[in-house]
């Protein structure tokens, strides 16, 4: 088994409202020092087997344009083959 | 500057339609071996500074409350200093 992790965040020149109202929501609950907040989707995708190289390019592939809006997302894809 | 990323994930007993509708994709589109998909949201926070244990403690119990639904949602805080 490996497992494939896909995190999927908005570029950082696009508005985050979301993102906005957690960091609102830290400062009113008293903490402080938050420079920033910002909220992605993360996709854990769990493999039988070893993922190939080949495996890897494809799910790249797919995450570029299925998982995320490459207009105003970007994301990076982990393999963690230690499962 | 450091950062604390927030992983939020519906617990493994709770059904995750969205996951469920990717893992359809990926057959569909020719991805084979995948077990599972699971979809979750993640939260990157920037910190002016260092994170300390208190920050950390403060962080976490807030992460529990205002950033996943702690009856059906796991959460990871994980504290990344090198930035």
């Amino acid at each position: 088994m490996a497992r494939v992790v896909v995190d999927v965040m908005l570029k950082p020149e696009i508005l985050d409202p979301q993102g906005r109202a957690v960091q609102g929501a830290l400062g009113r609950l008293g903490v402080t020092g938050v420079a920033d907040v910002r909220q992605g989707k993360q996709f854990v995708i769990e493999i039988d087997g070893e993922v190939t190289p080949e495996l890897r390019e494809q799910l790249h592939a797919i995450a570029g344009e299925l998982l995320c809006n490459p207009v105003i997302e970007d994301f990076v894809l982990i393999v963690d083959e230690a499962q």
